[in-house]
């Protein structure tokens, strides 16, 4: 599981400092989240092939994680995209990016899906044989939802020196993998935990932005291996919070801790702040394994 | 007269290649033409302030020209503009902005008015003491207008020296400029054009990007200082313009010669050209005169 950030900063797009998008690269999926204006540049500077991206992912139509959506989908159209894109958002996101493909007389030659989310509840949006991405209903200003992608368990692995031990045939080993007891040489039966061993444990990541303090996302979210957390802004300007619906890095820990989750990742941070260390140090108060997003940070997990 | 170029790239937006986007200083005005995406991070690099942009032309509706508006709409917001902004373009700019702006119920708390654009023919849809701004109608995929900046003339020039000689009271200097002849100590009529010098000779830019070869033009920018005219190709891939209504920097150089203007800047080249040096030498081979565009560069007439 890779993860790129793109851009991590809050409000207007500034020379360092890019707003909200990311690339999570996991079961073999290239998944972008959220789509701040100059976007398609950051996707250019960190060397991800467009044409490895089929899902995208809105959080909410606010425009420092929305407005490099369009030109992004134009872009596709001018490099000769032909796989079909699904883009998953609020309601309206549609409206807006046909509009603007239609003024410009700009229609895509791919097939362009639109899944328009309007549901209060956590749903799943995406499956398939190795993933699974739901909504995770955030607490902000407008409709938004935080996304939670989870790997499905793998196959086992083949012990391969306990297998020829108990004489099965090689013709046996893909059914092992997929946990099947199964006959040897002999004809006897041999259980799949004495010739396998278990496989990875499923990895997960939920991004969390934009959002006020919501502990009523925790249960969604119990046990993420990577909860990726807004903290725009820090304790001392926690009244901002209140009428913005952000939260501070604090509050950020202190979901990651009741979530019991693996680590920490801060982000969307306010212009106002010079030191990023003062994030990590706040949320450190709470919880532990605390990391700092950057514009074009790679994290391996 | 100053232009700043913000970004002179057609298409997508690159990590060094950004889209249309010009400030033009004229006359203590301000104007901002067209406004691709990013362009709200170029002006941050070429120290613009925002504030002091009251004006933004957009010639059409295609993304390298118009999608960085919205940003910036939001931007302007996010710092507290007080100023009203007028936004001057196709039919249909007010409906794309707008709907953006409700999704995000991020409306604006300074006032914002659209001037869409329809007429084929040119019109004046600027004007104040010393400047009128005018469309030129051009040939493009869509619906497509460049824009004529002209100085109006401004006052005549004191000949101090002469003024004193010939008695004439201070309290008349501001009428001498306005050209009036005025009376002197004596109560002698003195012929205006004895005691001052002409005004500076107005100066004019005409912006005209995106469109094919399309002479119509030359009797609206007659004798323009400046003429900036697209030139998305080289002759050797004008097939292109013709299914794409782009021009070559030749033909960019045949409407400059014809419209006998001052100097020619090209610009919004294609990304297939290594060398844009290629550009200047096309165009000169029928023009003068010829200057390119680059990302960042200021020209001042």
């Amino acid at each position: 599981m890779n993860l790129t950030i793109l851009g991590c900063h809050s409000a207007t797009p500034r020379v360092s400092a890019h707003p909200t998008s990311q690339v999570l690269e996991i079961s073999g999926h290239i998944f972008l989240i959220d789509c701040g204006e100059g976007t398609q540049v950051q996707l250019r500077r960190s060397k991800v092939k467009f044409s490895r991206i089929k899902h995208i992912f809105i959080s909410h139509l606010h425009g420092d994680h929305f407005y490099g959506l369009i030109g992004l989908i134009s872009t596709f159209r001018l490099l000769g995209r032909e796989a079909d894109l699904h883009v998953y958002g609020p309601k309206g996101i549609k409206e807006a990016i046909v509009l603007q493909l239609k003024l410009g007389k700009s229609w895509t030659d791919y097939d362009l899906f639109f899944h328009e989310l309007e549901s209060v509840n956590s749903e799943v949006i995406f499956e398939d044989d190795s993933v699974v991405v739901s909504t995770i209903p955030l607490d902000h200003r407008i409709y938004t939802n935080g996304f939670l992608f989870r790997e499905k368990p793998g196959l086992r692995k083949l012990n391969f020196e306990a297998a020829v031990k108990h004489r099965i045939d090689k013709s046996y080993f893909n059914k092992l993998k997929q946990g099947a007891d199964v006959e040897n040489a002999e004809g006897k039966i041999i259980p799949n935990d004495r010739v396998t061993f278990p496989p990875d444990p499923p990895k997960s990541y939920a991004f969390c932005s934009d959002t006020a303090y919501y502990p009523e996302i925790v249960p969604l979210i119990e046990n993420v291996t990577v909860l990726y957390h807004e903290s725009t802004f820090l304790e001392s300007h926690h009244h901002l919070c209140l009428t913005t619906k952000h939260s501070t890095a604090k509050e950020a820990g202190v979901i990651a801790k009741k979530a019991k989750a693996g680590t920490l990742i801060l982000g969307h941070y306010s212009g106002r702040y010079r030191d990023l260390e003062l994030f990590r140090s706040e949320a450190k108060e709470v919880f532990d394994s605390v990391e700092l997003a950057e514009d074009g940070k790679q994290f391996k997990f």
